[in-house]
């Protein structure tokens, strides 16, 4: 296991952030990508790269680490100079921890240079390896942007724009794409929409990013999200948007506002914050209980806490407090203080659990190990009755498109029923939020949204 | 200045964080160390170190960096086979950043090893220093640990009980100190308990730590305080305690209770947290205001917040959203981008924010140049009133102590007046906490409190 | 310019070395190799690289830096249990210090995973590279192995054997070569047998390396050169050679005999140590002189002094002696300590020199700018006359092959006549070796020479 | 063991190098510190460090590796500024491989700032370390230079001068000494001259180092030897010169001549060069042999077989090839590889070796575990007879002066005679160089000679 994970929460995994900057205001681009990667920081800890275009040629350094660990003084100066720039932050997938897989992907091909950043995840990439191998492609890489270069490089004859369009008509799966020549900046969002990609202003300058939080790190303006099959292209002419032929229904990620997004981000137009206190709210409503305080296990299932208290009218308080510093490197702990693993990174605070009967809220269950370690910390710090409300329905199927999901096996919401998680975990009580009322939270998104993970049914065939 | 410091919080320092393990059970001290400061960490960031004991010598490493960067596997296995672990974790002061004033200090003399952790600040430090060298003595640091380590090799000969005893009748300050020789280990707080110290067990082992955090972290029982000049000696035979003369009146620190310690932790009888959001319902009686909305500057004022909410009836809301990645070593801003340094670790979110009137509480205000960009953060994002709330009165003076204030020129409150400092930060109102709503938080604390940086009036002289 | 370069000598640079084993008596495949590297490690200082295969897969590891920087126990661990493995020292080139230059480069195409390992330069890899872009291929480094690799992947259909035919005879330039699959190792050498390259013997297990020196330095037996234009193929099966088709004369790089090679190599027959004593007999006799001491410059013309001494029956001595930690990564000296730097790298040993009237033997003189200070060097410390020889012809031409010649302008020889040089570098007399003398002391070799960068006429045409 | 020595020459080895700098030009000191240390990296690899004085105060840096390692240009930086410099390196000491003994030492006291740099042994440490604990002082290190510190601050009322001469009437053992105050420079070498120190001049600065090579290095003019006893100390004011009483006869290490200085080193009026080399012609005439190739083992021996081969009139040649980038840090090899360990190193030439009679020069045995192999490997290579001559006496007798010996029983010419030993190593003959005719290489030495490794009678008492 990853020991940066061990102490990590029991969560579904992101892929990827992606952040782009078309500079024209003689903005150091480096820098501005920089701050843009560390607000996306939460969609991947495992490597970070950042390429720059001059107009010339493509220059990017990239490393494992979190943003500020790849990234020093020096190596930001070794990326003055560019006009364009591209990032990536990689989350950590067990197995494919080499160097290799950091993003962006850098390509010298027929036309001159190529740079790719990707968030998503390609269920068709061995079919397309497969074919390519076929026609005599090698790969460096086991990362999808390698297939996506070199589909584009053998369809360039066209020109770029005909060769992305060629080439998005046959992937097959999630992708919100980033792609910068010597002097364009081309970003591409799947047809589905399943994974956010929105466009903002700068100064005269442009920017995409995974998230609208990046943009206000840099103290970017928010233009709109781009739209599921949209291809935007930005060069020195000014933007240009292509609309590819998009499904019926398309498949935002609902897990972008159940978890994954920073809460002060908006997505499709749906503010990440708001989703999540509006599901706290409609818990309430779905699975009332009689207690004397509503916690949330920090950070995620604070704001659905809120919202449960609001929507109960049971006080909210702090009952677990965070060691901040969690999530850095670190020692593997030894067998006897394993067991103490989820006590290094939460507490409970007994002064205000103590004698109380509590609703915990969480924004979900993965494996079950991390909510029974918690209600017997409640248990121990003096709760009378722990009563779990999570702020999704139960997760019971794979992801396909790009969340690392476990196995079923460790997926406790695919082996059991509500009753029997509540028992495993040794709750008083367990109610997870409803598939309608996850909808409602919500209503009004410019996108549709893939339940995949709840339902097993998923805008695009998943078994290629 | 201080790269990792660029983006903290606009927040006065605290010195250090110190623990100690006694083993009886056979346990790895060093690992237990780890995780103790690992808890500990808020307290220092500067540097880390462990130093054990196996009854012959002691061993220890120390380095620049947080606990897990400082330690790994192959570093924690030098240390193995010890009974006695001390760690310490150090603040970054301006000015000495060398590795050599990273602690535990371990000295060889006349008896044999002698390590030291020492959380605090003589205010005496330069006087003993001189007398030291006037006799001859020699100092590789500028650490008050080295001066203590001294003194007691000077006043060794009726044995070290006695040896401490003597050095303590000289001390001037506050210390909490940790000793450790190659088979006892000892826990000394001054007279004044101006530094917080307390004491634990894990199964049959005896741990000492800063603060109650630290023992929940290894899973250790809380036994008591240490109490103001009293010393404690863990040896094979057991634990034997000295109550040295204290003085009329002591004086904790009561800064502990409004941001260094973890709101997770007990001290001298108080809840942290408990004090905290005491702190936020006292407020909303003595400044009250007409507001939609109450929100927290996280972390620290968050629990505050929710105090104020209670006590005032107006919502809690979480209206801004910090990156959970601050903190790491970071790159220095460019000009621009340092106008965005605060936009980089926190976010308002708009989607609460906007037309709203909102109570912003933060729990002080030091230079004041942070809540002065909040504000401008909450305006932009759709503010219509933005009434700030601080949780412990205007800090004045400065602090002999330990404390890491700013030159009073930068102190904000030992210039101005609350309502030119409202007018500066650009709020429509300012309320701080009277010095009686402060002490209300703290109420039958075993400890009286030093409020030495509001009042000016100090426990001990500080000039010396 | 690259900092570790600062001080090394004025030289012309190598390209690379190459090292490959196929197990076949449980030997811990990276540890040899490993080893193997290090005694090649004269052949390349700026990256190190080890793949290999077990049956199945193939692992690799490369970064920049000597050998034992590259790889300490935890990288080594981490290549354990494969059965063949290839590694790679690589010189550095200014301009391409990136890692991804660094090899083996290691590829998935359609029949699995080929790693390769290069040591030459291809004259038309500009030429073929834009012809396989017309093709789709996309570039990730600008290494001819990477193109190598995609020529292979195109003509796989008839298998491994056929590709490598046919890619053969596409490649215009040098090229020892490593190639392996998951269970194959296979060795090519190129037709003209620029770069050399060895066959042996360890146990039942086979290896290659660059030099004999290598198999001396893991106790491995020489069995013999591979041949210009052969193909080895070597797998559970055995042994296999291909001899493809060769030009009627061969062209060994004659530099490996004067100052590439290691002295205790032998390449085509022919001692390298041999040949540099020879060069200094016959140029005691080409360019006699009458004198009282001959010295060599360290370490590379110390062997053509000795012989230089023989011929001459003037007495040998060291007149100069070397900083043994010369070559590490080294500031940058200011400008003042630069005109120091030969100092800082070799010192004149007075008590020898002075009074005395100099030999002084080079193997080659390049820029010309060393030399001159080793000049001065040699007077202030007393010599009366300083005869520079040198023990190989002036250096007029660039080379195409792999050499890392300086431009023209900067080459010495290219741009002064014999008598110039000699007054630029304050020399009292010089003398070259002639190209006839240097073909004599090459004498047998199996291989004919190329002279290209004496001659200007090269095996192949170079410009392509 | 340390991994770097796994396959260092079985040598005896030095304690340490020092340099300093009274800068009256505007010089960077730090830099020129940093080449004069560099110039002195064979005396010591395992740390080294730079203290730097600025007429207020003193900075240093210092760290485990070799000076280009511990060095960059951000640390030389940090010590700019200053007015006078002292460096150190330090030799590899078993068992004490903590960063706290690395040098200079630097402290703070009475009067000031006061850096140490030492090269040396005091053999009375324990007695004064014991004395000054009783006294009541407190140690953080177990080097010298500690205990020196400490001795001068107890007795500077009378002033530095003075404080230095009783510190010295108080010290037994070797010691060349650099100590450093804010604004003055002291070079001190112990009465019996058992370690070497020099004086020069660079423009109308001063510069100190243990060898000469250093001023070369640095472009420094040599003036003069310090003499046994002699203080220097140069300020502002100049140079001024006290001696201190004298034993009546001194005893400069004479294992200085034979391996630790280097070559190109002058040290009390002997040139090292001249003293190996006479050693190899003496060694001559005191072991004649027939024989065909003298070849030397390098790099310390082959110095004394060009003496050797001047001296019998059996041609010189080189047959053994070293590695010229062994000693860098290193894996451990495996126990398979460690056979091989000395061919990683060395390897023979067979071109020259095969067939002849050698006599082979080394300028010690130590423990003859190198000897050993290297008879064998030049066995291999095909040499009909080795006969071994060494270029100094049997080491029979551990030092107490500095130098690190192994113990008796791992000393083979401390349990065999010379026979033994040479049937040990497996050679046709073994001789070795005569203490007369040692004493013969380094006649007209302006300081006596110890000679304890071969004798057993030192200059001092050993015992203390």
């Amino acid at each position: 296991m990853h020991p940066r994970d061990v102490l990590l929460q029991d969560k579904l995994g992101e892929e990827c952030g992606i952040f782009g900057i078309f500079d024209r205001d003689g903005l150091a681009v480096q820098e501005i990508t920089y701050y843009g990667l560390y607000a996306l920081q939460h969609r991947g800890q495992e490597s970070a790269g950042i390429a720059v275009a001059d107009g010339q040629t493509i220059r990017h350094h990239k490393a494992r680490g979190l943003v500020p660990e790849v990234f020093d003084e020096e190596t930001l100066d070794a990326l003055q100079g560019g006009k364009i720039a591209i990032g990536h932050v990689r989350y950590p997938t067990y197995g494919d921890t080499g160097l290799y897989n950091a993003q962006p992907l850098v390509i010298k091909y027929k036309k001159g240079f190529l740079a790719l950043a990707h968030n998503g995840n390609l269920v068709n990439a061995e079919v397309l390896r497969n074919e390519l191998e076929e026609a005599g492609a090698v790969f460096q890489t086991s990362v999808d942007s390698e297939v996506i270069a070199n589909l584009i490089a053998r369809q360039i004859d066209e020109g770029l724009e005909k060769a992305i369009q060629k080439t998005m008509s046959k992937l097959k799966g999630s992708y919100a794409l980033l792609l910068m020549t010597e002097d364009k900046l081309i970003a591409v969002r799947d047809p589905y929409g399943m994974r956010p990609l929105a466009l903002g202003r700068l100064g005269h300058s442009y920017v995409v990013a995974s998230e609208s939080c990046a943009f206000d790190a840099v103290d970017a303006e928010f233009i709109r999200d781009i739209k599921p099959g949209e291809v935007i292209i930005i060069s020195q002419d000014g933007l240009k948007s292509i609309q590819m032929p998009v499904p019926l229904k398309s498949g935002l990620c609902v897990f972008e506002f159940i978890y994954f997004a920073r809460a002060d981000s908006t997505i499709d137009g749906i503010s990440v914050y708001g989703a999540r206190k509006e599901a706290g709210k409609i818990l309430a409503v779905e699975h009332p209980v009689d207690a004397d305080l509503v916690i949330g296990v920090p950070d995620s299932g604070t704001t659905a806490a809120l919202g449960y208290a609001e929507g109960s009218g049971i006080p909210f308080g702090e009952g677990l407090i965070k060691n901040r510093y969690v999530g850095r490197t670190f020692i593997r702990p030894s067998q006897v203080m394993r067991e103490q693993g989820v006590r290094i990174k939460l507490n409970a605070l007994r002064k205000i659990i103590k004698g109380k009967r509590i609703v915990m809220i969480d924004d979900s269950i993965v494996r079950g190990t991390t909510s029974k370690k918690i209600v017997e910390m409640l248990r121990l710090a003096g709760a009378r009755e722990v009563h779990i409300r999570i702020s999704s329905p139960p997760v019971r199927f794979p992801c396909y498109f790009g969340i690392d999901t476990p196995t079923k096996e460790h997926l406790i919401g695919a082996k059991y029923g509500v009753e029997e998680i509540c028992r495993i975990i040794g709750a008083d009580s367990l109610g997870y939020l409803s598939i309608d009322g996850l909808l409602k939270t919500v209503e009004g998104s410019s996108c549709d949204l893939c339940l995949g993970c709840f339902t097993g049914e998923y805008p695009i065939e998943a078994e290629c």
